[in-house]
Formats: C-alpha cells, structure tokens, sequence
C-alpha cells in the first residue's frame, strides 16, 4: 500500500517541508534511509543520518533546521516519536485488515454463519454450523472444526488451526501454525503395561484481546474448558495442557510449557521456556524468570521465581553465585580438615 | 450429534426417571449444569450441584434419592462413575469417527489406494503410490506423501504432514500440525567453515496404536528407519530426531527432545522438557522428571532419573537441597575459617 | 524412482560383476539387505550380510572376493564408503528436485512471477507481487505471502508459512510447518495491567544456503530486519525473536530460542534447548552445550559455556560434580563444626 508523504503529514498533524507528492510504501529506521520509507529523527546523535537518507520523509521536531542540504521531505511536530508510533500503529492496522472478500477456492460447511467485512482465503476450511463475527480475518489454509465461534476483529493467520466446539473471542490474534483444541494427552495404564486414551470431550475457550504465537498448541479440556482469560499474551511454540486456566493479562514468552489442570492468575510475567507442574495454582502478579521449572502452588501474589527447581528469585541468585563457586568451596572444607586432622592429638575430639 | 436420554439410559443399562425425550449433545462436570448435557454424581459432597443443574440427566447411584424437586432426569446405575466413563468413550469414538466421504477439493495422486469408509477433508493432498487403509479419516489440509502406508482405523487430524515413503500402523492418532518423516538434522563441516547437507534417505515407521501430539516433529533416518514402536504416545511439541526409536508403550510428554540414534526402552515415562543426548541407550521402565538432561545411557531398568544433568532421583532431591542453601553452608565454612585462624599459634599447622 | 544396477555402476566407475539389469530404488544399509536397495562394504566385520542380502547390488572393494554364493552385483571401487557418499548426495538431489510442474487447485496472486522448474503443489498459496526464482519446489498446503521473494533452487516442503515481505535466498531449505515472519512478541504495558500490541512491521532474511527445520519460527523484526546469515542450519522447533541475527555457518540444534534484538557471531554451534536473552552479541565460534541458558554477552570467540545459567564449560563441569556431592560436603562441615565445637574452650574463639 502507498500513502503520499502529504497524506501522511495531514494524519498527523504535521507541518510539511519538501516535496508531499513522494510517495510511501514502509516505515523504517532512520539508519537504514531506504527510499519509500518513512522515518522519525527524536535523539539529535542520529542526526548525522539524515543528510544521507534516501526516505521520503522523515519525520522532526518543530524546531529542527538541517545543517545541511538533504534528500528527504520533512514533517514537523512536537514530539516525533510519538508521531510515529501513531503512523506504525495506524499502518498496522491498515495492513492488518486490508485483506477482504473470499479467495476461491475456500471451504464453509452447512449452517455456517459468517459476518460482513470477513475476508476468507484460498484454502481455508470452516466447518459445520460455525459462527464468525464482523470483520474477522481468515487467511488461507486455516482450518476451524465444526461449532467454532470467531468475535469480531480476530485475525486467524495463514495454517492456525481450531478443533471443533472452540470459542475465540473479539479482537483475538493467532499467528500461523497455532493450534486450539488439540486432544489433551490423557491416557490410563492397563494391566499389561499398554495406555488406553482417556476421550478428551472438552474445548478451549480464547476470551477477548488474546494473543496466540506460531506453532503454539492449547490442548482442550478432558470435559469443560481449557480457557485463556481477556488479554492474554502467549508467545510461539508454548504448551498449554488440558483444563489449564491462564489469568487476565498474564504473559507467557516461548517455548514454556503448563501442565494439565494448572491456574495461573492475573497479570503474570512468565519468561521462556519455563515449566510448570500440573495441579498447582499460581498467584496473580507472580513473575518467573526463563528456563525456571516451578513444582507447588505460589500462594503469593507478586513473588519472584527463579531455578531449575524454582524458589524464591533473590535467594536463586545467592545460591547460584556459591554454585559456580564449589570447586573453591570444596577446597576450602578439605583444607579445614587437613587443619583439625593436624591438630596436636590431645586438642581433638 | 444428538441423542435422547432414553437412548442414553438404554447404552448404559440404566433405570430411568423422568423426561426420557430430552435430548443431549455433550458431556460435562456436575457442577457446570449446562442445558443438553449429562453429568454423573458419584460423590455426595456434590449432591447440592444437582438441586440447579440445567442438565438433560444425570447418573446416579441405584439407591439414590434427590431431597427437592429437580430438573433433569436421572438414569440409575451401580456404579455412576464407571457407566459416565463408558459413555464418554462412547461418545469419543462416535465423534472421532463421524467424517467421512470426501469434501472437494482434495488431491489424490497416481496409483494411489484408498479403503473402505476413510474421510478425505477439503484441501488434504495425498501423493503417488499411497496405501490407505479401512476407516482411516484424512482430515482437510493434511498432507501425505509419496508411498506413505496408513494401517487401519488411523485419525490424521488437520494440517498433519506425513514425508515420502513413511509407515503409519493401525490405529494411530496424529494431532494437528504434527510433521512425521522431516529431514534429519546431517551436516557435515567443510574446511571454509560452511556445513554441506548430509542427505538423510530413511522414513518414520510409527506401529500401531501410536499417539503423536500436536506440531510434533519426528525426523527421517539417515539411512533405514526413525521407529516408534506399538502403543508409545507422544504429546505435543516433543522433538525426535533422525535414527531415534522409542520402545513399546513409552510415554513422552510434551516439549521433551531426543537427539539422534538414541534409542528409549519399553514402558518408560518420560516428562515434559527433558533433553535426551543421542547415541545412547535408555533401559526399560526407566523414569525421568521434568525438565532433566539425560547425557548418559541407562542400563538398570526401573531407574528414576532427575537433574539439570541428570542422575539419580533420590540423590538429586538431596543435593537440590543444599542447592537452595548454599549461601548458609558457604558462611559456616567462612566461620570454620575464621575460627580455625584464630587457634593460638602453636596449636595451628 | 527406480535405475538399473548398470546406470549406477556407470555412475560411480564401478566394474560391474553380476546382474546390471535389475533395478534399484533406494539405498540401505548392509544389514538389512532388503530387495531392491544398494549398499555398500567397507568394514569387513559387515561381511557375513552380503550373503543373506536380497539387495540389489552391493559396493565392494576392488580386491573384494565373495567366499560363498551371493544373491547380489556387486559394483567394485577403489573406495566403497566415498561412491556410496556420492550415490546418497545424487540420489538425494534427484529426489529433492523430481517434482515439478502445477498441480491443480493451487494459488497464485497478482504481479507474481515464477521461473523456470519451479514446481507449485496443490493447494499452495502465493500471494501477490511474489518473486520465485528458477527450480524453486513450492511443495503442497506452502504459503508464501504478499511481496516475498525466493531464490534460486530453494526448496519449501509442505505447509510451511512465509509471511508478507520475507525474503528467501538461493538453495535455502525449509522444511514442514516452518513459520517465517511471523509477529515479534512484542506488548506495552498499560496503566491497567493490560497491554497494548507493539505493531511489528519488519521482516526476515533468509540468506543464501540456509536451512531451516520442521515447525521452527522466526519472528519478523519489529522495524528492519531478523536476519539469518548464509549457510546457518537450524533444526525444528527453534524460536528465533523479533531482530535477532544469527552469524554465517552457525547451527543450531532443536527447540533452542534466542530472545529479542539478540546477535549470535559466525561458526558458532549451539546445542538443543538452549536458552539466550534478548539484546546481548555472542562472538564467533561460541559453543554452547545442551539445556544452557546464556544471559550475558560473550566477547571472547572460541569460548564453550555450560549450564542453567551458562559459564565456562570446564568450570561447570567442576561445579556439577561437587553439585552431586553436596550431601557429603554439607556433612564434612557438619563434622568440621562439631569438632571445633569440641575443642577445649580455652583454645576457642
């Protein structure tokens, strides 16, 4: 998509310097220069960037006058960066919803009720008797099961796929390759050392303002629902097991798995590739540092984890020093011991 | 799919009271008392979930007898807990097995076979020389390559993808956006520091009753086969490299790796995030816990295995211990110290 | 595919002895000697396989002389491990690129141009203003989105995702499920404890000669570029973040993650499950062992880290052995303190 750097400036509230017909197709960083890009100049130690840039425009403050002669348009305002965040935040959206219509071929089974603006592409499977709100995004090669429900504004990335009988909510994002409603890995021991699968009859429930990560897979529930609360953030390639319950706002950074039936509160901070155990419950505001594997219950709220077995995050770090440290440690306890064993006989116990 | 509870009090054998016409389409918890589902009541603190269930019907003991007015049926059985069970296997196979016929556009390719009753979904490709079995249900955007071999009964949910010349036995389960047969990770370094591509020509043989999770990934061997034997179930984001095989009835959850050539014994269980070394061997019935590194084969079967590197599950426990309590050993040393310095002269070494 | 023994013997300069017309679809190794295969003798410990073999024909020494009846040709070279070598990378190049032309449904966008060889599978999907060099392989359910553009002789296996923007070089291999470009995880907090999406605009670069495994994810950059160097090998399951950049000939081994704005040096080998913090440099020809986690930049090239929080790699694996032993040493401490204690009074501090 192109926008004229006088096009720009106007959204903006900008005040243009230079040529406006110019035309823009990306925002870029303002060591890059690349010409069709728009850039912001806020820190004056990158000035120096801007007499070689090939950008279209850049965007200033009020008051800034170049030294010397330059290339790109300029658009003045108060504060630029904020400026341009606005433009990243309006381009974003822009290029998120700009895909409509259906692409053919695409797949909507019986009963399926899809709403206006959706844009369904080629490729993309929708089951029976689902139910997909206003404006929602489904790229090609998605797949959602029968009986799903899409809230208005989701956008489900090229290849996510939905089991059937889940729920999405408004405003949800999935990233290519997620998956929502896999069977949970349940299976009962037999007699003769063999599993039997224990039916995993349950579905997951994505509320509002949730973001899912590429490849990341949310088990469903054995019976009920596996649910992920308003505004989460999950990161790719995570692991969500059956009957987990995430919090309001929590976040949880790649490659962490949860075990089954496990709640985490409200607005937790959960670091990559952490573990945690099943059948535990995790305190609202508890923040766990990458890699940590937590085993009990945070009763806590705003505790800090830390550790391959993890506890509390100051005293990890206490231990970790004296850890690389054994060595000495160990050193200093055998010379001890040499000391008492060389005691004059009679001292010693 | 729909069901009446005189249909469902029939299955199980069950003595009905009242409104046998209601009709269900799920399972659920007592305590949820969703309209069309059925519950169970096994356990009497539950009892009061029953006096404001929606539910169509729910299970009950034989003698039981509801203290108020209630409003869904009951079916009467000896023991609610087992017949529920029942019925969600039931239940389970019914919906596993529903699809089936073929949704256009799906790709068949040459000299491919096809059995009796398989589902083929929209958008699922299968390649040249393909040998399907009975009941297998393909659902859409899978893809299965060349020469692959699919056993009887298998379920190969959306977006599952199946390399060349693969074997799946009877009765396997692969979840969503599992990958069977990928190349092995072979390169051999060059003297400019740049890798060439080992080329990796074996398949994946899965036997039967394997369980794959979801975005799985299992790759080819080198040269022979990646083997998975009969009833292991694997759970999802687990990685197996090229030449692994993995014994009869061994379990794997989820975001655990084992890396090339290793081969796990029968009947283990391993946990979530565990790395596995390759070249080794793993006896049977051995135990790993959450998140430990295995660097070492395993003779002696029925080893518990804990640790960042793993050793002995009991000895680990000890030493994690004093892990956490470094920084008060390391000050008792410091003390010893000091109090060693202060001995009168003569009596020191 | 299938060749005659002879075409192979022309091929590796054999002399032939024995049946050149019987014909050959796979390579495998001596111990199985399955029909229609071709193998090779090196190590004369393998030599009682060649006559219980139903291969096809079997590689041998020049001077190789069979002491009984054999079922297979044999195809005699001067060195029969380097002609298998060269058969494998043959046969394996012959396979990789066999399939071409368009397979029908598949999808291709406006202002998108193809070169020659190039093979579309079914229901793959190119977006507009796509750029596909010569004997690119588009396998099956491949997405590929709008602007991309992909070099020479790349191959793309089933399913794997590019999103808009992305950038592709020459003989770069992508394998299932791969996600390229996918949204950075990027979130700001708001005064309410939720947050607000950080729009991520950039892309990524694949350069030339890169490979990269089954399920992996590569965010894009939040503005510029995540940036892959020639000839890095990277295996399933890893998280790359928003504006990493990973050096040239490095490999990475499966379910490792390196966290935002992160650069890894040139030649550096990094083991499965590792863990690295976002906004450190890590210098060339760094190694770092399995299960790591690496939270500070490494200045120095050539240097090995180890452990759950990474440090040099010998002094860890002095500081693991002691980890083992902590029961023992807490317990020498014990004693060392009940002797001082037993010391007569007068001689205490």
């Amino acid at each position: 998509m192109e926008f004229s750097v006088k096009q720009i400036s106007e959204l903006i509230g900008g005040q243009l310097e230079g040529d406006g017909s110019r035309l823009v197709d990306n925002l870029g960083k303002i060591e890059e220069g690349k010409e069709k890009t728009i850039s912001f100049l806020s820190n004056p130690k990158y000035e120096h960037f801007i007499y070689s840039s090939h950008a279209a425009a850049i965007i200033v403050k009020e008051d800034f006058q170049p030294k010397k002669k330059i290339l790109p348009a300029l658009i003045k305002v108060k504060d630029p960066y904020s400026a341009f965040t606005r433009l990243l935040e309006e381009y974003h959206t822009i290029v998120s919803y700009a895909k409509s219509g259906i692409e053919e071929p695409c797949f909507l089974g019986e009963g399926s009720q899809v709403g206006e603006g959706v844009y369904r592409g080629a490729f993309s499977y929708i089951g029976k008797n689902v139910k997909i709100g206003k404006n929602v995004k489904i790229y090609p090669q998605v797949h959602i099961g029968d009986n799903v429900e899409i809230g208005d504004e989701s956008i489900i990335f090229q290849g996510a796929k939905v089991y059937a009988d889940c729920k999405i909510g408004k405003r949800c994002n999935l990233q290519a390759g997620a998956v929502i409603g896999s069977d949970g890995f349940g299976f009962a021991p037999q007699a003769d050392g063999s599993y039997k699968t224990i039916p995993q009859l349950g579905n997951v429930i994505l509320e509002d303002n949730v973001s899912i990560g590429a490849n990341t897979t949310i088990d469903c529930a054995t019976l009920g629902s596996t649910i992920i609360r308003k505004g989460a953030k999950i990161d790719n390639l995570v692991q969500i097991a059956h009957n987990v319950e995430v919090g309001e706002n929590t976040v949880i950074a790649s490659q962490t798995g949860i075990s089954g039936s496990t709640k985490i509160g409200k607005n937790c901070v959960i670091a990559g590739q952490v573990g945690i155990v099943g059948h535990i419950e995790v305190a609202d505001h508890t923040t766990v540092s990458a890699k940590s594997g937590i085993s009990k219950t945070v009763r806590k709220p705003h505790t800090i984890l830390s550790g391959y077995v993890g506890f509390e995050h100051k005293k990890f770090l206490r231990a970790n020093t004296i850890f690389k440290n054994l060595p000495e440690l160990s050193l200093k306890v055998q010379n001890l011991e040499e000391k008492i064993l060389n005691l004059p006989t009679d001292k010693k116990n």
